[in-house]
């Protein structure tokens, strides 16, 4: 145990440099830095296991800030422990332009940063995935090899969001034993004290989903510390109630939502110096204060060397096999894998509804690649996410690849990302395409992140049918298509769905929608082609260099586009057809390809099932649109699409019009 | 106490219709109404206070089938109780389409249907703003005129959601003790039992958030009606879970998932018929079953006939008021009270944010719609949403008129639409725009059964600043704006700012969305205007019939396309300005409006701190767009707005390139 003198000349240089930074950047939250400081130094000093030199060491432990306002808090820690590429000028440059310290952790600006927080609750769950992937690893290669905790620091904003009961609860269910959640229980929100909104006894909740929970005074570091050592041993997952002061330190303010959000002011700052016995200028950390955190930051580099001898010694395959998962690295032959099912394809071109085709990809898929770990919220015979390598994992045993994740879409989006974050898996998933309303916040995230969870979207229209307008995604390609970042497929047959799944998981650096259909579609590609055509994002699939009418479609709506194609070429009129499948990768192509793709005939027509929001990038705003203009209907599905008008029919109808 | 064989052909009278529905439309889910048919009886028969023949009786107890799959159990119930406008002919229709009995319940299809279920755990934070508006107006108006319960059914899939937590957390704080919350604890979910993916102790998880609990057979009327009775003498809200059989009577099928979501096929429902000893015809309900429901439907005639003779004796302002606010029609003079407001801005042209004008803008409407109910989502002091006139709502005391809905963005858009659909108040609330993501399923169901609820979204793009891209929104616009029947607004100064809050609030038949920033503006209207020049959706700001350069732009990108203006006719270069503060109503003008509005200068360029996508509406798919093309980040504003070129200099450079 380090002296509580130390102790507390430790955590008041997480207190100072917090205050520091927001003063100079006028702008941030000093209030929770201030307030978990004890409980953050009691886990970085003693706990954590974490090598600021080897900051991506595959088996150090995970530490998620989810109440991620409190930015500077993990700022601090990351200065004080050493590591590398956080140096007193990025703490000054707190949340400036180009910096590394931006108002809320960014996971990609600086190491040991390992997830993006803000939006409040997502820590947690991405916790809960960080907690499944590890041990789902374990199992898969060994203690040796996997062999972590994960931390989290929440507050109350994010046990009030509702992705924290889907997040614990499943970590509940699932016995994730090397999870543990402090609450920085401070008891102030942005409006006033939490009894204006909020009277939840926090640790019955967490107790009703089976968690060890315990009480303790967040600024005692004896308390904190047998806490966590308890949490070490339970069976469970750990919620450490951490009784703070918000804004610990600061004679005035402290207690308050004065000390949440804004800048303390000078004044407040020299008490607090004054309260706190600190005598260093700002920004600056007494040299033994740094000294000892500098030490904090060097007690595991045994460990992962010992880590790193076991994994020296680990078998040749499986060392390969373990590196190349962490790397993120597919396998060497996936392409081929992927071609000569296209090849099979070819031979028999397969009516089938892309959910279907999808399930079909993925048996390849998951066939080759042992990292995927597939899932549903509780979907599965709808989305067609199990394929027959996959058996279900259970709280008792995660030798399986298939989560049950529940009716829980948010907690499983954001889960998704902690596993992704974690490394050593490839998560996808499925829900309702209308469902993606619900984890919204979690894809978002993962595509400013910039990783690589899937998400199989299916029942993509008024495909849907019988189920009626509230399961009947109308607006949602586009507001998908609308997140920078994220590719967004809709494949139209067999074969592109294939190349969408390919795409989707070679891309390591962007999230991925599938938007998949309910129903039954003809095949769009019956020839084999070696290259994958959905990788520009669009093609022409039926060309003709004289057409008067050039159709662009997606997904189901490919086949009425062929069809009325077929229909203008027998009343004599010349037409083209371009299958758009993904707009984000058809932005990304030269200007010349998008210019040729977008072609010179006078008449541009777009089919979707789904708002025209987006679609007149391709036709202009002058073009026809065949899609929805309102929410959709409940009945039979042919019923509805005749109904909206959405047929090749209303597609011929249109550019004869035009054309007129 | 009806005996039990009555109750249990009342119950199989339910039953029957729904296993019959359900196969003639070879969709649906027979399992819910078969398992909870016996709840529902209870409820119906002794408890609720309805009249079918005034449906929509403002005293009425309040209904919710939160696990909307099961839409069969309400429509039984209305077709069982004598509502006029359900048929057994409208049961025959299910799920066709154009039919009252869509796939879930639709709000505004039939009477009785009190709002729109499906996806999950929204029902029950609509109960909840439901009993949050009892609560309230029974404090305004007292007791003779309103105090009635709220009831609400859900599932194991509801109560997976996270909405519930935030719902009843929320509920249970405020002590809303006339809410009561039926669980139909079947145990199955699609992927199979509940247990593969939750273990979650239910009643813990309610007692937690200080509910009263229950635990009974949910197959037991007396146990049932107990509880029923238990939760009336309650000082909290009732949480009665009930243990059920999904498909109950289904001799093959019961309890198992094959009875969720599929037809149980003409042998299991002729097995069923035998085991329940039923020998009607499909769709035929025995003659004194239905005499008897029918009574049950006639219950309440006397407490309607009551209420309505206290309503008479009212007196006459009270009486003209409660009328009024039931009718949700606006007081006379309102119009007058915002114009007079204009006329007071044109004096004085303010430079502020418009959260702080959409503030000012409350203080008037508040001031004169004593229907307003106020909140926020924890930033009152950032959303601007509390005027003067509004005292915070407590547990104990309703009379405020502000709700502090805690970190719940979910919760309270939900519990809005609960307000809203309850009648007699109008509710809006505040969050950052950015967490529109945590609401979006909520806002989407508002817009689909076209009800007035505001959301105040404030902090609307880069103009955040230093929060950085989780805090930013860029997409969000563009993905509200993809939502059907939805008004978003984004205005540019304090006069478009009262002129949006205008229209919202006179539109009862959509929501509304009003995008605004943290940082100020400058007036982009400075003289008054009698009419309201937001209400057309765009219109011409700066006019030039020669016009060489159009430039459309909306809210904080108003003032530099003036700026920019005044930039290019400095130049020699003719140019107007268009403010396009709502998509959506711009659209519902007549094409002549519309083109004169996009006019013919050969130079569009759009402005808009957000996404492109949608603004080829305006400037075509060759049109220049001056806005995000990525995520944003964390810096100063005025940084970021430099440092992602959205400036006038780049509206100026961008017109001269395209003249070039």
């Amino acid at each position: 145990m380090i002296s509580n003198e130390q102790h507390d000349r430790m955590a008041n240089a997480i207190r100072f440099l917090a205050m520091d930074a927001v003063e100079k950047a006028n702008s941030g939250h000093p209030g929770l830095p201030m307030g978990a400081a004890d409980i953050a130094t009691v886990l970085f000093t003693k706990y954590l296991k974490f090598d600021p030199k080897n900051p991506n060491w595959p088996d150090r432990d995970r530490f998620v800030l989810s109440a991620g306002h409190g930015s500077m808090l993990l700022y601090a820690l990351l200065y004080l422990t050493g590591y590398p590429d956080m140096t007193i000028e990025d703490i000054k440059q707190f949340r400036q332009l180009g910096s590394k310290t931006a108002g809320h952790p960014e996971f990609g600006h600086a190491t040991g940063i390992e997830t993006t927080t803000g939006p409040l609750g997502q820590g947690i769950a991405n916790a809960v995935g960080m907690a499944i992937a590890e041990r789902k690893l374990e199992q898969e290669f060994g203690s040796d090899l996997q062999d972590h905790y994960t931390y989290a620091l929440c507050g109350d904003g994010c046990l009030m969001e509702g992705i924290s009961h889907e997040a614990i609860a499943l970590a509940g269910h699932l016995k994730l034993n090397k999870l543990v959640l402090f609450w920085d229980n401070n008891s102030i929100t942005i409006d006033g004290a939490v009894s204006l909104s909020d009277s939840t006894d926090q640790i019955a909740r967490f107790k009703a989903v089976h968690w060890n929970t315990i009480e303790v005074d967040g600024h005692d570091q004896k308390a904190i510390s047998d806490a966590i050592e308890a949490a070490h041993k339970s069976d469970r997952p750990t919620f450490i109630a951490c009784k703070t002061v918000i804004g610990f330190g600061a004679p005035n303010k402290a207690g308050t939502h004065k000390v949440h959000g804004s800048p303390l002011g000078a004044e407040e700052i020299a008490a607090t110096r004054k309260a706190l016995n600190w005598e260093a200028e700002a920004f600056d950390t007494p040299a033994d204060v740094l000294e000892a955190w500098h030490s904090a930051g060097e007690r595991s580099i045994q460990a992962r060397k010992a880590w790193e001898a076991r994994l020296a010694s680990t078998d040749e395959a499986k060392k390969a096999e373990f590196t190349r998962r962490f790397a993120g690295q597919l396998p060497a032959g996936f392409d081929k894998a992927i071609d000569d099912y296209k090849k099979t394809l070819a031979e028999k071109p397969p009516t089938i509804a892309t959910r279907k085709a999808s399930e079909d990809a993925l048996e390849v898929i998951n066939g080759f690649l042992p990292e995927t770990l597939g899932g549903s919220a509780d979907l599965t015979p709808s989305n067609n996410t199990k394929t027959s390598q996959m058996t279900s994992i259970t709280p008792t045993d995660f030798g399986g690849r298939y989560m049950h994740w529940g009716i829980r879409e948010h907690g499983m989006a954001a889960a998704m990302n902690g596993v992704a974050l974690h490394g050593g898996l490839i998560p996808y998933s499925g829900g309702f395409m209308i469902f993606s309303d619900y984890c919204r916040p979690s894809i978002r995230l993962a595509a400013l992140m910039g990783i690589r969870v899937i998400h199989v979207l299916t029942h993509d229209s008024i495909g849907v049918g019988e189920d009626g307008p509230t399961h009947e995604p109308v607006e949602h390609m586009a507001a998908l298509r609308a997140i920078p970042n994220l590719l967004m497929f809709r494949p139209a047959d067999a074969v592109e769905t294939a190349e969408c799944w390919q795409l989707a998981l070679e891309d390591g650096k962007r999230p991925s929608g599938l938007a998949l259909t309910r129903q039954n579609l003809a095949p769009a590609r019956t020839t084999y082609s070696a290259e994958n055509l959905c990788a520009k994002g669009a093609y022409e699939l039926i060309a003709d260099d004289n057409a008067k009418v050039s159709i662009f479609a997606s997904g189901s709506e490919v086949e009425i586009a062929v069809k009325a194609a077929a229909d203008l070429k027998a009343k004599g009129i010349a037409v083209r057809v371009v299958s758009v499948p993904c707009f984000e990768l058809f932005e990304d192509q030269p200007d010349d390809y998008k210019t040729a793709v977008i072609g010179t005939a006078p008449v541009k027509i777009a089919a979707e099932a789904a708002v025209r929001q987006g679609w007149d990038r391709f036709i202009g705003s002058d073009g026809a649109f065949v899609g929805m203009h309102s929410f959709g209907a409940s009945g039979p599905a042919k019923d509805l699409f005749k109904h909206f008008g959405i047929t090749s029919d209303a597609i011929v109808a249109a550019a004869e019009a035009k054309l007129s």
